[in-house]
């Protein structure tokens, strides 16, 4: 290669870094859990939710987690929540725990856990949120 | 600027490009649907949408639908069907008209619409799922 066109050689392969970089992302593994909401706290919890604290949503995304958003709807006479969220890390057992471990997020479940209805299997195994099963992905 | 360094400019203006193309994507609408699934129909639902037909994706790809997914999970006794989907589009109301009127989607739902049992407002509102209410989002 004749050295005159190097810089635009180097500008190429920047171009490409870019391009590749954007289009070949890992795919995300997502996650759909549900849970139950208290009714007399519902409204509680949406406020928490409305301004949520920015510790712990710093805490969510260095726990590799995007694309997070939670859902309420009523069936039956009762309200459910039904939360869906993007998993980009390699590691999701540690991340989860790097979460739990953090004393913001701690301080924050103190205050959402009680406003939550886990299901039976959920409450079973001390948990907030029953998972769910994929049936259809189209992405 | 010197025409000898317009191979190099030009390299550069297609780097940014794409990478301010990837960066500023329109963000989707995120949409969050509920529906009952008939427990005697959920392994016809699971077969049909293991095997998703090729022009029913290529349909919902058309109206301008991504990162769709579907997830069951059951709720005291009965089944239900979660559907997350991002909607890119600028009409979706079209959107879903179109889909409505095309005839292989059309042959889906006949196979779909009888696994499924809507709530209470999607019934009376001749519909199969019911919208959910978005109480938290982090991208």
């Amino acid at each position: 290669m004749n050295l005159k066109h190097l810089p635009s050689f180097l500008y190429c392969v920047v171009a490409l870094g870019f391009w590749t970089g954007c289009a070949a992302q890992h795919p995300p593994q997502r996650y759909a859990w549900v849970t139950g909401l208290k009714p007399e706290k519902a409204d509680y919890y949406h406020q928490l939710h409305a301004a949520p604290w920015p510790g712990v949503l710093k805490r969510i995304k260095a726990s590799h987690i995007r694309n997070f958003s939670i859902h309420e709807r009523e069936i039956n006479g009762q309200l459910y929540l039904f939360a869906y969220l993007e998993y980009t890390g390699t590691n999701f057992d540690q991340d989860m725990k790097d979460m739990a471990g953090d004393p913001e997020t701690q301080r924050w479940w103190r205050e959402t856990d009680p406003c939550q209805a886990p299901l039976p299997d959920a409450a079973a195994a001390g948990k907030i949120w029953s998972d769910t099963k994929e049936v259809f992905f189209l992405p």
